[in-house]
């Protein structure tokens, strides 16, 4: 029985809410549960200085968290001075989840930042991350397309993220973070819309695990990414 | 004419929401017009190591600001790898202010972190912080008392602060961002909720000012103050 | 009785000394009483990145103590690896004080930098940088005016500052360490030699004080830096 | 064909030199063809702040890169001030497989740090890093048990990592640098002696792939990862 | 013939001013013509960690320089967040040359920390450093004596520093900046007041020099030194 | 008698091994003893901003050390966030040494970056990395000859460098650690291959010493710099 009392294959409750910043040219705030974070983006009309001249763009990611988004308070990362190698080891997964499924030449010079900012933490924010920053993405390319200075989205397909877990030996869809601190190894999966692999980061946390144990992972992780992007198609109004 | 239409007595919508936060001792999500400041109190059962052994309790701020809060994005601070002049003198500042009203002496060897993290700023971010700041204090002293390790709540007084300015010549109350860039003078008050004076900070922008000109600026402020802590009794079901 | 024996209304012995640096274009040495405080001016011939082919210039402040300035040691600043935020407070208080007085449009594409190094500590350090960081922006003006660069010295004002405080219920006039640890409140006044308001900082310290108390600290403000800008244009050879 | 005309199925010249280093309790040269990576193992009696009194030893890793370990020059990240976020992400891998065969309970309060320095880079650094860094921990372990610090070597299992790729649509193993910088994809695998998964990171480079493909890299991993460990054991004189 | 206009073998006019600081246990203004060093000794009675119950003393130093010290302006090295290599090296001199006639162990587990801030420079800091860091420190010592917490003064000698060099092809004592940027070699030389020899650093600026020029700079150093050491027991009043 | 047995006149076993990177222009693994650093040089065709368009090269030097080069662990700078105070003095004056034979005129605007990284330290680096960093830098100088780049070597000289030391009262040549802790002064000697002066860095560890042992500390190094030289030109089969 998991702590949250859902079946093994149950997300928590998702949301997706689209435009909740008054400035940022796309933005989604992802909740997965108690999970909180606002997902913005920012288009530039420049690339960084190794890729100018190239005629493509550039899509990155920076992360953060809020120092009480916590159960205990997090020293400000400002604060020390620098950002711990979890942040940028989660950020460069998000950069590198939606470069994915971007079509960077068809973007031509034009350099996405996406701020993914956790309010609240209960586990599975670089998840959270990589689909709510999909759709503050897609709604920043649209609104480029709007303004008419690209032609169409240039997006290949969607791109979602689900972390799985073995709690007491069996495997469990969408960690939360009593589950997680209690999991035998936990996985975080990055799918596209059809199905594609993007990322599998697979880690064994209190010991070793055998091949049929990742595969029902990866089945769970399948099933939890259908619904996720199936929700982003809804919020977006796609068909 | 203000450019927000506003009377020049008026505030903008003030909202005070709190416990918003599912983990922090005490928190309040600030918002003035478009600027929404989130405060968390985060409570410690020890104070920094130069107060040890002192019998005295510490109430301490930090301020952030996420990187797309303003219409332009701004460089994540973390990833500067440090906290600008600007962010550290209004930690101080809402630091300060929240210990004039706090008596640290009946609090005891106890710290409270307030945290005041802008997710949207248009303007009069600092006042918001110290405003909303109060109330997440208040709440986590209730909270402490409620589990009986402190007898009362230690607040001598209420705090709020509100800016005002010199706008084409006329003062004018809380400035927003586009008030704010063309003033000619700006000013921070942070009154007690019996008009004491906490701290003014009053600048001349553009071009000096005269004493009358200030003055006004000074009757205006405790005419918002009033209304911010009036509207922090309510908030807290206080008489 | 203020510890110093001096009258509510006294200033410390005041003394301005100019000249006192072999290279730069302007500077002076500030004296109130046991606070001694260097003040360099460096002309450089182009303006920061931001401000580039504005055709206007700037005027911006740097602020430093020596290790043993103070009573107790303090560490080094540079060996710490950051400039502390009151530090920081500081030099950006400095550089809006002068800033108010320059006309940067007369100035055109030229940047001064104003050096204020606390040699000797007691009391008073910003108000003293302020001060002698006049003299020192003079003196390099009129430098720049004899080598025909540019044509009459582009300051609109002089501008001093001088700080009050509540000592012992008494109003009382430019704090000394002594005083100024012991004070119930204590303010920096920047008033320009024509009596226009600069910059207001007033700061409960200890409890929270009411309008009468700020308005005599506003009073004695302006007779001390009456006095100072008089010394100003003396040494400064001004009518 | 791959570039360097191994079969798909090859791994480069392995060779894993025990004993290297002249002060290091354990210590080893590991190389992966061109790929050079020096590991020590120090063994401290103290272990982290955070653990301290828990009665369980811990094992970390460090990973750094000679500046000319490359093809073109990599800044030192001693003088740029911070370390990589790609440097951080290495060595909490490298770490967190040495752990998961290590059984901390019975090494008691002791810290082992495994030093991974490349000397020379040609793809493949991290997973030269964790089999290479397997050996020099067995080393310092069993001079423990000589010195009859610990009673036998508190390992669980052997562990080793491999890199497989999809290269020109092929599934390919132990990719060098030339296959790693034009494969679709790119995943590290680790795994115990016993065939156990102790990680998994498969990333889409170029364009998501599909199980199937993925299935193939694990497979490739596998066979790698045997001959790895059986190496292993043949340089630590195994059974 | 030096720019200057000096004799090859004489000094610039030195002045060694004792007790310049109010607070410091002891100090010392020294000027070697247009360079001005501000030296203060400040006791600690604690001694660095690494040394703690050994019942040996330390000296050290820092140094540092303002930033219109020259005749162009250098930057801050507390806003740039690091000490140059430059600094250090001479702090770390300094340190030594202090120590090398200081007798650690008659001092006890105090420490004693000489600040050497430089006002103006032209050239030979760090010999005005190391001489008026002696006069400092043998003040520090001399109060401690006073109040009884040591019983004699634990310097077994005295110890001064000069800059040498070889300037169109002959050996000049005490060099200026203008002589320093154009000579061929430059050296700098600390002796005891005994005569015998703490510290060479001898380095050919644009091409290497001789065994016979060597000795000829070592030769006027001692001389050099020699006035310097007279200078000081003048001003400490020794015999 | 030296911890070592050799003879006070006797160097320990040197060898020079050119050509040990795949990827470096130059390359030269130094060892004396047991102290062994990797010197590797870098040809970038450009010079530092500061030199642009002087039409001279220059050549420059960074110096690191593995974490356990040493009898204990040394943290590792990168992860410290700053080179040492000892690291810094070190680079600088192995540049400093190369620059000295260099005809920085006749290579043009070309930089050479020389890195020096100690994989196992016993006493001894710097000069092992001014001996090794000068094959290095010749082999590399060669190649741009062959390349028709330069059309020749633009080295005026050989250089090289040896440690002396004051060790149980008697000069000897070439300290390793344990000598280099034990020994009453120690000095570094850097010559050219015609047995010119490039640096002397000569200091008293723990007690002053005299101009007859400093002169028996330089005849011993030219002794020792002499075989140096004599083995560079066998590496690099020269004359």
């Amino acid at each position: 029985m998991r702590p949250s009392g859902r079946a093994p294959t149950h997300l928590r409750p998702i949301s997706l809410e689209v435009g909740v910043n008054k400035y940022a040219e796309g933005s989604c705030l992802a909740r997965f549960g108690d999970t909180h974070v606002l997902c913005t983006a920012t288009v530039e009309q420049r690339v960084p200085g190794w890729m100018r001249d190239g005629g493509r763009g550039w899509v990155t990611a920076e992360y953060g968290m809020l120092p009480r988004a916590t159960a205990g308070r997090t020293d400000r990362e400002a604060s020390r001075g620098r950002q711990t190698g979890r942040t940028q080891e989660i950020q460069r997964l998000i950069g590198r989840s939606l470069r994915a499924v971007t079509d960077l030449k068809a973007l031509g010079e034009i350099q996405v930042r996406i701020d993914c900012d956790v309010i609240q933490a209960d586990g599975g924010t670089r998840c959270a991350s990589i689909t709510g920053g999909y759709v503050a993405l897609y709604a920043a390319f649209r609104r480029l397309v709007e303004l008419g200075i690209i032609k169409k989205v240039p997006l290949t397909d969607q791109v979602a993220g689900v972390s799985c877990g073995l709690y007491q030996g069996d495997a469990v869809l969408d960690l939360d973070y009593a589950e997680d601190s209690a999991a035998q190894a936990d996985a975080n999966f990055v799918f596209t819309g059809s199905g594609q692999i993007v990322e599998i980061q697979a880690t064994a946390e209190d010991k070793p695990f055998d091949e049929t144990q990742f595969l029902s992972l990866l089945g769970l992780a399948r099933k939890g990414v259908d619904e996720l992007t199936r929700l982003q198609r809804e919020v977006l109004d796609l068909a």
